[in-house]
């Protein structure tokens, strides 16, 4: 059943949060996308990390100029990324992920992840940057951090035949959960520092690993 | 005037490329940005860094979506952004820069640089990150990189009444003479090595200085 926008309503407000939003626009991804760019927010008015989505890439085919008013886009599509939607920088290090989210309750599937972007996140760290992918499972209501290492073994392997996708088991077990906090909502640095920064040094809170 | 690596070449017909694009594109700023972008993709295949340039934001207000073909987006705007045009990743480093390119003789007017870009890029700084712009004078034929410390020191004068341009005279003393090749037509990182990098490591011609 389709729910037409805003008519569903939930108990808690805060923890579902969620399918409000996804409610709202209707589009896939859109939840777990805009809590990374508020927890972004809250990162940079910390003065935490400089992390920022990137634009999504759009083919401007027809614009209008009309006089004494702001140029109109009258035709114009969609690109495919040629990277990632998110990068920036954290304690000195350039940080590069992409946000990944599903209803499924057992894998995400590999459909709109291209092989370029995961090229781009092996690159990254071939040249000492930190990749990862965030994914979401809603049904679980989990969101994991990925690095991109154990993400590429198994994205390798769909060449040679495998299934196009990621289980969630195997995501539990070479992932890392990421907690939820009221000021930043998909608290991934927290993640990082224990993962790539031993344990963190900026902050008290963030030495306690879960 | 800092020369990092090599001799420039006057009165070659290739040198001279940026007019002649400048005049096909028509657009301000489109010169400039189309080599770095070139200049990007060859230090991508040459596994030298991972530098893009970030999508225009546009933000889109109506789309259409007809049945067994793409979306169509029908009405949108061209919004300010709210980084920088270009960032990435060089050995091991968080690059970010502002490409802007100038008819004007005598100095490069703040018209087209907007104080939150300023602020991030010096944000960026306070971070480990490495931030810049590549200025050209087209009338000049030379392309700088001026740090965003030289930058912000004139920067911020034009808050207590002082000019809103940079003047040709201090980018030329505070900032570097970007190279031209014929592979990377703004060669920006054998300044990068000779000025962040203490003369560079990784390429034998990157470690003459001049």
């Amino acid at each position: 059943m389709k729910y037409p926008k805003g008519s569903r309503k939930h108990k808690n407000p805060i923890n579902d949060q969620s399918y409000k939003q996804s409610t709202q626009f209707g589009k896939r991804g859109m939840t777990l996308e805009k809590e990374i760019i508020e927890t972004n927010k809250y990162y940079l008015v910390t003065d935490l990390a400089v992390i920022h989505k990137k634009p999504t890439p759009i083919q401007v085919v027809q614009v209008d100029y009309p006089k004494r008013s702001a140029a109109v886009i009258k035709e114009a599509y969609y690109q495919q990324p040629s990277t990632t939607d998110f990068n920036g920088l954290y304690k000195g290090k350039y940080i590069d992920f992409e946000a990944k989210q599903t209803n499924n309750k057992t894998s995400l599937p590999f459909s709109n992840i291209h092989d370029h972007q995961v090229q781009h996140m092996k690159k990254v760290e071939e040249h000492g940057g930190i990749s990862f992918f965030i994914i979401r499972f809603k049904q679980h209501n989990e969101t994991f951090l990925l690095p991109i290492r154990p993400f590429i073994q198994v994205w390798e392997k769909q060449f040679e035949g495998n299934r196009k996708s990621l289980q969630y088991q195997y995501i539990k077990e070479h992932g890392y959960l990421i907690p939820f906090t009221l000021q930043a909502k998909v608290d991934y640095l927290k993640v990082l520092d224990s993962v790539y920064f031993n344990g963190g040094d900026n902050n008290e809170s963030r030495r306690q690993k879960s």
